[in-house]
């Protein structure tokens, strides 16, 4: 394990990512002193008051002076503000790093405002967090034992690449690295596309005019099945423009599974049916075994 | 609080419904002897160590004898024969109910079997269970808090529909009463659906070439939405199957709903989705509220 430690951390959006991002770095003893920023004042008097920040500031200069890490950790598609307020004022020596669940748009939106310095960002993805956002809700072990993607370019400068690294593990996770593409394009089938679906199955029982009666049947199967639908819709606005096109496939290929489904119901082929089902099983269990 | 107690229950099926029935009558100190049938013998063996059953039958009428409460948990495919079975040697005094997840087929397969007996029967659906099964999964708390729904028949008796309610009540059960055709669509829409859906999400990922990688970077958001993708192929088999036609049409009303989705993606109209996650994210947040 690398040694390291940060003199300030500077947090853009402090929220259940950034929030756990800076605890978990504190508990780790690594950090001097946490900065955050963000739209809402309340929520940064409310990070100030949880031990989350340090400092909470208005401008992006005040919260870059003397850090040298900086998170950000906005919905994806406020990003290229956000870069473009860093721009000006990121030190030389610090490495920026992000949070957000889409790669491609997110290196899109840092090449456009960081220009020379893009060197610094490494972009990364925690897969970890829930349906639960804000401040309220972050803790030091959000992290622990979770997957954090990075998707560097060809220009990250290897420190900064280092740097972002030893922060995530210091955060208990483990850092794969795989291109922003093939990182969209894995996360839209199993995540965003899962979301999508979950979104969908709420709306589509709160649209039907005996809506109350539906939902005082469902029990514990539709409360986890739809979890995720519980989940920001502003977050979740911003991943689906975000990722748009993978999604639209994924939305596509999941249709024509219900499809042959629909057949095998149509056909009432009822060892077709137990077989998909069994297969599906099969393949869940293995996963979750594995997971542990 | 109608004071009821019984001599004697049968279960037909000593798996987690059947199972969890019997502890929970037993913990509610109103049955004096289980006894327990089924398909195999070592399950039986287990719910006798377990002390879930105190006899294993090997035959219908020697389960039936002196019988007083019959309760059929076996999967909704096989409740003809096991009606069939049970028709002859069943107790004139005898409440018999199910806990199939489906009800017109249930009905039709008793209406078959049991003749000028049918008043005797009153089919419910506990809205209860899980992704695991068996008998070590049964537990006396099952049923605390949950409904279960009573769908009977023009004929059924009033004292065997007082008598199978006052045991699902000691179950800590709430009891409802609708049609089986009612019963159908409302749990086709809430309960059916959704696990086709889960199983197919599944199938999909586990269909595809890089699978394993898809597996590896799914989080608790997949977990979550596909937990009951882990429920038994059997017993969903035959409930996709006996309620068919419902499931057929929420299928299709699923896929268009996923096509308006799709709609809003190709528009790129980031306002109607945002505006759709967060009606959804409300429906299911104000269910979540009336629900504990």
């Amino acid at each position: 394990m690398v040694s390291v430690s940060f003199r300030k951390l500077a947090v853009f959006g402090v929220g259940l990512i950034g929030g756990s991002f800076a605890l978990a770095l504190k508990r780790a003893g690594i950090v001097g002193k946490v900065a955050g920023i963000g739209r809402s004042r309340s929520n940064l008097e409310r990070a100030l008051e949880l031990g989350v920040i340090d400092e909470a500031a208005d401008q992006a200069g005040v919260a870059l002076k003397g850090a040298d890490l900086v998170l950000v950790a906005v919905p994806v598609r406020q990003m290229d503000a956000v870069f473009a307020a860093i721009a000006p004022h990121l030190e030389p020596d610090a490495a920026l790093t992000d949070g957000g669940s889409t790669k491609r748009d997110v290196i899109g939106a840092a090449q456009s405002a960081l220009a020379g310095k893009i060197g610094r960002f490494v972009p990364a993805h925690p897969i970890a967090g829930g349906e639960l956002s804000g401040v309220e809700a972050a803790g030091a072990e959000l992290y622990r034992g979770r997957t954090v993607v990075v998707t560097p370019l060809a220009q990250t400068d290897p420190q900064a690449r280092a740097a972002v690294d030893a922060a995530w593990r210091a955060c208990g996770a483990r850092v794969v690295e795989m291109s922003a593409q093939h990182h969209d394009e894995v996360l839209g089938a199993v995540s965003h596309l899962p979301h999508a679906l979950a979104f969908a199955m709420v709306q589509m029982i709160a649209d039907r005019p005996n809506a109350s009666e539906l939902f005082g049947f469902a029990g514990a199967g539709f409360r986890d099945f739809t979890r995720i639908a519980s989940s920001s819709p502003e977050m979740w606005r911003d991943i689906c423009l975000a990722n748009r096109d993978v999604l639209l496939a994924e939305l596509q290929a999941y249709r024509a599974e219900l499809g042959s489904l629909a057949q095998l119901l149509e056909d009432a082929d009822g060892d077709a049916l137990e077989r998909t089902f069994a297969s599906a099983r099969a393949a869940r269990n293995a996963w979750l075994a594995e997971r542990k």
